[in-house]
């Protein structure tokens, strides 16, 4: 996938690495934040034989933690493709981009908590849509100050990358926190308008894909 | 395992990727998934000097749940294996692709959900069975859409894929979504017999892969 | 680490696999079943103010269930290095291998449960030591049996290994079910015995790998 | 990223490995362990309508637990970071490195217990620190044993590495252990204060990393 680094660690100087393990170390953290936010679903406990319709009652009741979980999901998943492309790009790794990539996995893996808070509270506290709305914009920026870390370490790029990409991937990492921070103001007013806001972001995404194409 | 994707990314017209990472992330929720499956088998709180027989009472009150824990397991590992053989086939992605790709990871990443409901309510509450069984019709679907895309895109695909693979290939991946929604009408009449009706999913496999062979 | 299979799926007649993503996702298995364990690991509900002998009393408590951790952290590094291994000299995979290789990811994956059971009510309940050891004589089966159908499948091996090696692989994973089959009967005389039994599973271990190197 | 082992396992006498299953599975430790970590962060039971000053207090209740989910982050980071370098450094193993790795592991995989503990118990019951902190040095003494093992088995390193780089590796793997010690005797004193102290680590990691650049 990219110029792995060589194999004697005395023949760079600026002690450059592959990003095999920081992609691979990475992945996990994606699939397992991805996979544990299904442990918010659970139905309340009820009698084995209960009626049809208190049954149906409970699963029905499960729905406000089902959409966080597929808010939460669409979220970690845009995360995955733009750090996805991000590494097709950066080819080379040094510590300081490993560390702002651990910051932002820092935040990949806290997302599971305040889904759980939004599928719980949300929309009755508008609080909790804040929360989940402020840590994603802050994900967002730690994700694009990838990105600009990156544009400034030439070295660290594959060769052959344009600056015209370059802005491109900024411009789409951008979008995100954009719209969540926007989602913040919203929520101030209506906390439900808020959360139906975000799904603007797959929209903006499609077109920003769209428009690159041509 | 696959043509690896150029290093550079200005070589390649249609942004074009390899699979590595896409398969590295799915992998990854295919085995957390599977894994947080065992979440759900636990003893009630017993005294530890309880005697035997309420003991191995208890151990035999987690029987019900072991029986969904291996169905779920049995189901995403046929998923898992035939994500294995498409990706063995598509050895590039686009977008899209790793779209239709991340809606799969959503469904095998909710199984946990819908086994938890399975092992504490069925068979007495069909409805349990009937979501069990049309959770697994639609990520049956998606999967097949999977195939059906990367038809359409023959440049996503091994050179020398034939169209009597993809046929055998979209057979394959249809066989379980249709034996699910059989069973979803059983399951009105008989969720004992719907979830019986199941491991009827490993023999059509068995007997596909036999008559391929020849 | 391996041959790679052929890009093209219409050159191999047999429909072999590289092990690249069987091992991929067992690795995951492996990794999460073992970092499940600690799950167990809780305090009971303490005031935060509690005094030093409750707050030490309880860490003390946790103990029985640290040392079932060990137990199964052990045991699933020895069966992760033992198909580590495997999988050096397994080169090439079919739908059996994979099928049976699925049913000790599932053995794998159930490891919390029993050690779950373990920590709770051994070695207080003797049938919570039976049925650990009882689940790890099928896993060690299980796993036995990869071994036995390569050996008859030799295209699925690397060029070069000898029947003085499939033998020397076979003997050590036998170890560890057949002193596991050994502890059941021990259970039945003195539960605490069988468990400390265990830990000759490590020497015998280190014994054969004394004896194979000369 | 190394030089991968030969493909026939009979051509090399000390049954050297490559490192890729050993650093794949040590890398799903690593992530799992440190997104496990999320699981302690919940909010106790609120009434949905509950006033904003209630659910803002809840969510400023879960600080304590945040501030010990942010330290074993790092913590688990910096092991990671160091684990990346390590086996930048060793290309092959044998059986007493995957084991000395696997009790690292082992380390990395109960971390989320006394995390657990610290976010429940620091700083009210200095025990909770000093735990932790006892833990953390048995990490990091582990951690450098195996930096010492592979210095005394030269066949298992990149050629070219030099001694001066080795102990450069050994001094940075020590600063961590170190200070947890130097923080268990300060939590006899102050537990807050040892807490604080943690943070040095990230300092003299910095300042090490900028000695050794000139």
């Amino acid at each position: 996938m990219a110029e792995t680094a060589p194999a004697s660690p005395t023949t760079h100087r600026a002690r450059l690495y592959g990003t095999e393990r920081l992609t691979a170390f990475s992945d996990g953290v994606f699939a397992i934040a991805i996979t544990l936010l299904v442990l918010e679903l659970r139905l309340p406990e009820l009698a084995t034989d209960a009626p049809l319709a208190v049954f149906a009652g409970a699963l029905q009741g499960v729905l406000p933690r089902l959409i966080s979980f597929l808010i939460s999901f669409f979220v970690i998943g845009l995360f995955w493709q733009g750090h996805h492309r991000m590494f097709h790009v950066i080819v080379r790794t040094d510590s300081a981009l490993a560390f702002i990539n651990l910051v932002l996995m820092l935040f990949v893996a806290l997302i599971p908590f305040p889904t759980a808070v939004l599928g719980r509270y949300a929309p009755s506290q508008p609080l909790a849509v804040m929360v989940y709305a402020g840590m994603m914009v802050l994900a967002g920026l730690v994700s694009t100050s990838l990105w600009l870390y990156a544009m400034r370490h030439r070295e660290l790029l594959a060769s052959g990358t344009t600056s015209r990409q370059l802005t491109h991937f900024i411009l789409r990492a951008l979008a995100m926190p954009a719209i969540f921070l926007v989602s913040i103001f919203i929520a101030c007013v209506n906390a439900g308008l808020a959360m139906w806001s975000w799904w603007l972001i797959l929209a903006v995404r499609v077109a920003i894909e769209r428009l690159w194409r041509d």
